[in-house]
């Protein structure tokens, strides 16, 4: 079960429809609109949406916000300017995890989206439990519908999976070990000192002992490790034949 | 210091304006631009970028990816799908996690994004040290340009405001830029392609894609490139005796 996303009072369809369009890449598919200025259905809300289409499809359109939230037992209301009202803000981050909290719980959870061009009004605030302000250079705000709904819809990925920073590990990676690399190491050095590289004479163990970190550092798998070898080896039959 | 955000091969100037906007949300102003199919400058990236075009006047345009960051000690590409390549792959909160700690080490740091439809190409992505995907829903990943600079420019300053200026073992360490490794690529690649490594013949491409990717994966001090450098002059110098 995800949020519902509220959209008060859109006013041009193709702004419905990038809406839906970016909810979707988090998977968010339930959509309420409250009082469209051009009227529901809407053409170009569906020719943007594209393959979005269903989320439109399943939309429910309603007079006002109370209707549209009267099922909903908390409601998160989007703004961007500070507000002169005794309401709780939270970021994005924080908004969607206490809502992926309530959701587990069982209640039903929505987030209302204002016009595109004056935001939410006061009267619709009332009837939010909390405030969400996405964090934007307050001296270029500028975010419009869609890029609004997909900030909070990521957040909801982020929170509803608790995917808590990973790195995906090259999947399956065959990583040189230890041994490997010793031979490595000695591969080239041997080729290194034949070649005169370890010079001046009192520098050759420091020398040495850099080039063994430095193999040590570097992170090798064993097809990279087999591409070095094959490598010093190519040099080495290449100055036989000159 | 922020990031710099690259837009490879771009299409549309209109995308070019809507990303400049997406970055200015979150402070990020610092944009490149390589080999933009309409050329440079362009109006219909200033008309959409509106109160965002100091980020385009700031903009430089370079031919090729290896000059967009040849400054850069360390650069994430954006990809949607997944690739066939040994390359760490990261959420962009996890990236710009580790950005954030790169930049306060004083490193110069790039996030390349690529063209409109087709995305970053294999050689692009031979020059980026890790790879970054946004988690979309695998049934709609539609993100657009502007989305994936706005989900990125997000995350960069909820990673920024987190970073506490720690002292890491590495810091202070002189990495080797973009130009430094290209520049040890080719001369490992004209060597070896002169002691004919590179065969047989139908498979040169990939093994220098692969070895040219080997570079990027290696963590490389500007030291390191010198010893490189100095150990294969050296193989050369000891053939020319032989």
């Amino acid at each position: 079960m995800t949020p519902t996303f509220v959209l008060t009072r859109p006013q041009m369809g193709e702004n419905i429809g990038a809406a839906a369009r970016a909810m979707l890449n988090f998977g968010v598919d339930r959509m309420r609109i409250v009082d469209p200025r051009d009227g529901w259905p809407n053409r170009a809300a569906v020719a943007m949406a594209s393959g979005a289409g269903r989320v439109l499809d399943a939309a429910t359109v309603h007079p006002d916000v109370a209707g549209s939230v009267s099922d909903c037992t908390y409601v998160y209301a989007t703004t961007a300017r500070m507000r002169d009202m005794t309401k709780e803000v939270l970021s994005p981050e924080a908004a969607m995890q206490d809502a992926a909290r309530r959701i587990a719980e069982g209640q039903h959870v929505a987030v209302m989206f204002g016009p595109e061009r004056a935001g939410l009004e006061n009267e619709d605030l009332a009837q939010a439990n909390a405030l969400i302000t996405v964090p934007v250079n307050p001296e270029f705000p500028s975010l419009n519908l869609a890029q609004c709904v997909l900030l909070v819809g990521y957040e909801w990925v982020r929170a509803s999976a608790e995917i808590e920073h990973q790195v995906t590990e090259m999947a399956g990676t065959d990583w040189a070990d230890g041994q490997e690399i010793e031979h490595l190491a000695r591969h080239f050095e041997e080729r290194l000192e034949g070649a005169g590289f370890f010079f001046p004479e009192h520098k050759a163990p420091s020398m040495k002992m850099n080039l063994r970190n430095f193999w040590s550092r570097m992170p090798l798998t064993r097809a990279d490790v087999q591409t070095l070898h094959g490598m010093l080896r190519q040099m080495v039959r290449w100055a036989s034949r000159q």
